[in-house]
């Protein structure tokens, strides 16, 4: 690292002059995938998959260790992200329905701020590419919350199955002649379909390339890109060019096709000068769909995945980067996507809404000069309850309950199970009756902020039919 | 990767002036861990052990992610890595007794040729630190098999316990007050026992002074330090300046101490002029030791661990090191500490001995030139007994047991279970029935390698009482 750093004014010379006045407010990149797990990086530990320009941008800007998602499935997650707010307080979390559905009516309320319309009040360009998940009807869509554009599939690349079974067993089924026609998903072009069936087979390649052709055309910026791709959710497609490229399979062609795109949108930012006006960060949704055999990812050394509460469904791999900006180095303070709206926000300068509670941080001290993370605590929402919590290194769980028929049934505990992640990042030893006073502490905290929930209408309740 | 080549020659021109003629033979410096897991380094992933100058060091040489000890406990692996032959075949691994403890009588034959004595047949000076493990009597140590010096423990730092209890139940019932006492195990110098029971609170840092002060002594070269360190075996102990500094506990500290020396060793290489002429190799002796709970490593993403012939007992780290020689990447193609003997023998000009097989292949390609690996297979040894083998990218299991109470009972399995490595590294889903001409290939590969062993006496077999 200390190489790296001496040698980090000598790099900044190989990127082009600015286009964009750089002591301005920074574009920001967001590239969110789907069900990518902690693991499936090379840098995060994958033994197999290879993901070079993940890496490089890891080692080049900063390599976060400790980064969780608000919500274990993709619909909260994705409010989380775009409201800076834990989802239970836009009602887009539900117990029951964790996220939403092609005969779903609900969606993102128009009374939330995304972080869009917050950069938009700054003259930010917006585009929102990829899967959005935040309800399909007009009135929900990217384009009614602040992005100028958008080019995508408006929620999960399996629904819309043409088979009457449930997906899991059309899976099982039918694993080895999955074709895109299976999925009658449309793909839209702002509001409009522009093709249904999506071709899923070039839907990656096409999403890093709308998103490239964003940004030559906003060059000027400052501008907001939401990348947010569909896969490695299954099914699983990879274009001509990458399928059978990788030791991993399928899924690990995925991600390498993923990898070669970010690393084509780093290039391009270099290329026109926009690098060190530009911050880029690369995450996931959720944990890896485990149920789904080795079509799912790996949560590297952590216990579980999507769709419960232990740090396999909430800890995702996270990497920022912005040669000249953001200070290189592995971060294993506490963040979180709930962080990236009030962070962003500052960074453009524009202040925060102050008629509702916002629960991101500002990272902006950890990006710019490797600061401790303010973070020090973060909720595990499972639908509309806290099923656990996190207080520095202490998580404390009240209930635990696996997902899609994986990790056992839901379990109250008194007391809570507390693990140190530090020490035991694999929540493998309950050190409840050493340490009750952290339990009293976290319970404490965790009433705390029940009482600044108020309830508002479950957006995933209403359905067609 | 593409950024650091670029600079790769301005990297160079940091280190000093280097005191040996760089066409010469290159130095090298084994540094060898004890139960370290290969989940246990950040830049392997894991998420709170702090490793910068083990990472660093991968950055600037090769990361490797397909490397393999030839055995999954102590004495064998370290006697496969100074012969470059299966432990089998030196009679160094038995399915009785797994390692030598204080009362064996035998030890590595005078028969058998080590790395060292290759080595100083090209006039290199030898230096062997740390733990040995290959007979504690005069006529196995060190200075016995081609090592000028040594210093270190003898054997395992669990043993000579103070205790009637068996260590596992001495640890469950002592585990918060073990202390240095509690093992009367003798630290050595050459052949003379200068400390008993050996401050094992300031072991690592000793040893890695050792190897510092053999190399400033050694500058003219060649010279070839063996630096097998004690730890993070249980117990477990750090210096005053390591304990506490981790967040993964007592075994963090531990291993960032490692780290620290491993840094330490690779600074002096630069300030001596040494860098661009000596190789460095960090790895393990074998997988993590996980029935000592957070005592004990993490094997990433793999199966099992310490004692198992799954993937989680023999797959270690391992980074290679030398700047201007060591082309620098992440290397996913297989090697071995097997293959030590015969690349560093290669590199230093020597001859393979031509009266006995030899089992390591030369890695120099890979290393120099960065082209794959020439290592197509592995086979998987629990004592003297073939349990599995890998042949490219698929691994047949013909037997497996648990190991230490967990991982289950001794099962045959006919036909044997088979993974692929590469889609699933986890070894979760055995794909037997799909490939049944694989298991053939193996099964007459292995059949194969079975032919060449011929009995040798059992080292290990032999004790006292």
């Amino acid at each position: 690292m200390r190489a790296l750093l001496l040698l980090f004014p000598l790099l900044c010379c190989f990127s082009g002059l600015s286009a964009q006045d750089k002591s301005g407010p920074p574009n920001f990149v967001v590239i969110f995938t789907d069900d990518l797990g902690y693991g499936d990086l090379s840098s995060y530990g994958h033994p197999t998959i290879r993901t070079p320009r993940l890496d490089e941008m890891g080692r080049e800007g900063q390599r976060w260790t400790n980064f969780y998602v608000a919500a274990n499935v993709c619909t909260p997650s994705r409010a989380a992200l775009l409201t800076g707010r834990y989802p239970v307080r836009s009602g887009m979390s539900s117990d029951r329905h964790r996220v939403l559905f092609p005969n779903s009516t609900g969606g993102l309320p128009a009374s939330e701020i995304t972080l869009a319309e917050q950069l938009k009040s700054a003259g930010y360009a917006t585009a929102a590419i990829g899967k959005w998940h935040l309800g399909h009807l007009p009135q929900y869509l990217p384009t009614a919350h602040g992005f100028d554009t958008y080019f995508g599939i408006p929620y999960s690349n399996d629904m819309d199955l043409s088979s009457p079974l449930p997906y899991h067993e059309f899976w099982r089924q039918s694993h080895d002649s999955i074709r895109v026609e299976n999925f009658n998903v449309p793909l839209l072009r702002d509001t409009l379909v522009v093709e249904q069936p999506a071709d899923q087979r070039t839907i990656t390649r096409r999403y890093t390339q709308e998103a490239m052709d964003f940004i030559k055309s906003h060059a000027g910026g400052p501008f907001f890109v939401y990348l947010a791709h569909n896969l490695p959710h299954v099914p699983l497609f990879a274009s001509d060019d990458f399928l059978g490229s990788s030791e991993r399979g399928l899924y690990g062609d995925v991600v390498e096709e993923i990898d070669d795109g970010v690393g084509r949108i780093l290039d391009l930012l270099r290329a026109e000068g926009l690098a060190e006006n530009t911050i880029v960060v690369f995450t996931s949704d959720n944990g890896p769909w485990r149920s789904y055999g080795l079509d799912g990812g790996s949560p590297g050394p952590f216990r579980a995945g999507k769709g419960t509460t232990w740090e396999g469904g909430h800890r995702v791999p996270a990497v920022f980067w912005g040669p000249g900006r953001i200070a290189p180095g592995t971060v294993r303070s506490m963040g979180s996507t709930l962080d990236l709206f009030t962070t962003f926000s500052a960074l453009a300068g524009v202040a925060l809404p102050d008629d509702r509670i916002i629960d991101g941080l500002d990272l902006s001290p950890t990006l710019l000069q490797g600061h401790d993370s303010p973070r020090q605590e973060m909720i595990f929402y499972r639908g509309q309850t806290p099923y656990a919590m996190r207080l520095g290194q202490y998580k404390a769980h009240f209930i635990t309950e696996g997902a899609y028929g994986q990790f056992g049934e839901r379990e109250v505990h008194e007391p809570p199970l507390l693990y140190h992640l530090g020490y035991d990042p694999g929540e493998t030893t309950d050190i409840a009756p050493q340490h009750p006073e952290v339990i009293q502490q976290i319970a404490e905290r965790l009433d705390q902020h029940r009482a600044t929930i108020t309830p508002v209408k479950n957006q995933l309740a209403e359905r067609k039919n």
